[in-house]
C-alpha cells in the first residue's frame, strides 16, 4: 500500500529571491519588508488606507533609518490581498493585533500549498486561529524589537533597535525559519531563530504588559517617566513578576527574579522612549489591549492565580479606551 | 490651692449669628458659607484668585441650586486671612487637601482664643497638623456629600446631594458640633452629627479611593462608564475591600461585605456622575491624590498590608498629574 507520508514538517524552502506579500503595511511591516526587498525578495504590499495606497503606488517607500535612509517601490501594490493573484511565497502578516481583525479569514485568498505565512505581530496567541484554519502551512511567529513610526503615507522613520526573533509555531525547527533568517541577515537585520518561540513571546509581555499600558494612562509617559517614580517602579515590577508567573503556568518557566531586574536595569539604561502602544494612542489608533494584557488576564483566571496588577491596567485601559 | 481647670471639652457655644470665615471660598466654601449665612451667620470670605475676589466683592455670590437658587452678599471680602481683624467665632476651611498647603500657617492669624476651627475637606488625616498647631481649640472635621461647582468667578452651580457629617475630632462629643448641625439644619442642610469623624472618613473613602482616581484615569469616565465594564467592577470592588482593611487596622472596623455591596449598589443607581476629581482635572486644577490614595499605601506600609489595587491607582495619578 503506498500512503503519502504524514505532512508533519513542511519540506519548504525559501528561494533567494521569494515572492513576499505583505498585509498591514505598516510601519512594522513596510520596514521589515524593505529589508527583505533589499536582500532580493520579490515584495508586493496591501495597503487598508486609500492615502498610503496612493502615496506608496506612486512613490513607493520611503525609510529614514537611524541606519541610512532607503527608498523601494513595491513589484506590485494592492487595496485587497485578493487582488493579490500570483503565488507567494511568503506571507508577511504585520497588522495590529486586534479581536475584531480576523486574520486567517484576512489572509485566506494568498494562502497558498507551498505559502509561509510569518506573524510578526505583538502579543500572546496571535498564532492560534492561523494555525488552526492553515494547518498544512508553517506558521513563522515573530517578534520585532523596534522603534519605527509611520510619519506620513509612504514614508517610514526607524528611529532605534530594530532586531527580530522569529520561530517556528508553536515550537521546533524548519528550514524556512533559518531561510528567513538568513534573508534578513543578508540586509543587515538581526535575526535570532527560537526553539520556543511562544516562550519569547511571554519573555517580551513582561516588558509590554507594564510599560505600554502605563505609558498610556500615565498620560504620554516614556520609560524614563514611568521609572522616575518609586511607587510607579513598584508597581512596573509587580506586573513583570506577575507576568512571569502566567508564563510558568504555561509551562514556560522563566527565571522571575533574573529576569525582572535585567528588565528594570535595561529600562533604567535606555534613551527616554515612547511605546509602540503610546505612539498608536497619540495617532488616535486602536490599542492592542487584549493581545497584551486581555489575555494574560484570561489566563491568569484558567490558572486561578491573582494577578491584581496586571488586572488593574487591563480594567483602566479599557476603560480609557471605551 | 485654686488651679485652673485643665482645657479639655471647650465650653465654647455657637450664638445664632456667628461670624464665620471661610478660607478656600470654592465651590464647597461658598455653598456651605451660603447655607451659613441663610441660618443667619455673618459671613466673610478669603479669595486667593484676583477674579474671584473681584466678581465676589462687587457682585456676592450666586448659587445656582437644584434647591432654588439663591445669593448672598459675604459681610466682607478679603484677599488674605490676615486682612481679616474681627474675631471669627468659626473658621471654615474649605480649601483643597494638597500636601503643598500648610494650612495650620494659612489659617494661623485668623485663630484666637474662642474660634472653632472646622475643616471641611475631603481624605484622610487633614486633622493632624491644625489639632497640633491648636490644641486649645476645637476642631470639626466634616464631610460634605455634594456634586457642587464654581463655573465661573462668584458663580456656583449646585448639581446634586448637599450632606454633611461633622464630628469633633478626633471623636466625642461637643456643644459647639451640635450648635453648627443646628445653624446647618436651620437652612435646610442634612447635617449629621458623629462621635467618631475619623471613623466616617474611611467609610467615605471607601467610594473616594476607587472612583475618583478612575475616573482620572479611565479619561472622563463617569461612575456609569466605571460601572458597566465587568473587569472595572472587579477592581472597584478590590479597591473597597483594600479600603476597609486598612481602615479596620487603624482601630476603625468597618463590615466590609456590607459596606462594599452597599457603595456598589448605591452606584450602580446613581445618575451618571462626574467625581470631584474629575472635575478638578478637567478644570486643570491640582488633585487631592496626597489625602485620597498616598496617605492610604502609607498606612498600607505601616502594617505590612499588601495593597496592590490602590498602590496601582496612587502610582498612576501621580505619574499622570506629574
Amino acid at each position: 500500500m503506498n500512503s503519502p507520508a504524514p505532512h508533519t514538517a513542511p519540506p519548504l524552502h525559501i528561494t533567494t529571491s521569494p515572492r513576499v506579500l505583505v498585509v498591514g503595511t505598516g510601519a512594522i511591516g513596510g520596514y521589515y519588508a524593505g529589508k527583505l526587498a533589499q536582500a532580493g525578495a520579490i515584495v508586493s504590499t496591501v495597503h487598508h488606507s486609500q492615502a498610503d495606497f496612493d502615496a506608496v503606488r506612486h512613490q513607493g517607500i520611503t525609510v529614514e533609518s537611524i541606519h541610512g535612509d532607503f527608498h523601494y517601490r513595491p513589484f506590485s501594490v494592492h487595496r485587497e490581498v485578493s487582488e493579490y493573484t500570483a503565488t507567494a511565497d511568503i506571507l508577511l502578516v504585520a497588522v495590529k493585533a486586534l479581536p475584531e481583525l480576523d486574520v486567517a479569514r484576512l489572509i485566506r485568498s494568498a494562502v497558498r500549498e507551498n505559502t509561509v505565512i510569518f506573524l510578526l505581530q505583538n502579543g500572546l496567541g496571535i498564532e492560534t486561529e492561523v494555525a488552526q484554519m492553515f494547518p498544512l502551512n508553517p506558521v513563522i511567529s515573530g517578534l520585532a524589537f523596534i522603534c519605527v513610526s509611520r510619519i506620513r503615507p509612504g514614508v517610514i522613520r526607524h528611529m532605534c533597535y530594530g532586531r527580530l526573533s522569529i520561530g517556528l509555531y508553536p515550537h521546533g525547527e524548519a528550514d524556512c525559519v533559518k531561510e528567513l533568517s538568513s534573508l534578513f541577515a543578508a540586509s543587515g537585520v538581526t535575526c535570532a531563530v527560537c526553539m520556543n518561540i511562544v516562550e519569547e513571546r511571554w519573555k517580551k509581555l513582561v516588558w509590554n504588559a507594564a510599560f505600554n499600558p502605563i505609558s498610556v494612562l500615565g498620560r504620554h509617559a516614556t520609560t524614563r517617566d514611568m521609572m522616575a517614580s518609586l511607587p510607579m517602579r513598584n508597581v512596573i515590577e509587580n506586573v513583570m513578576r506577575e507576568v512571569c508567573r502566567l508564563a510558568n503556568a504555561e509551562g514556560h518557566p522563566l527565571e522571575e527574579e533574573a529576569i525582572v531586574q535585567k528588565n528594570l536595569s535595561e529600562t533604567d539604561r535606555m534613551e527616554p522612549y515612547k511605546t509602540s502602544m503610546l505612539l498608536d494612542f497619540e495617532a488616535g489608533r486602536p490599542l492592542e489591549v487584549e493581545a497584551i494584557l486581555g489575555i494574560a488576564t484570561r489566563i491568569a483566571r484558567k490558572h486561578a492565580l491573582p494577578t491584581p496588577f496586571l488586572d488593574t491596567l487591563y480594567a483602566l485601559l479599557k476603560l480609557a479606551t471605551r
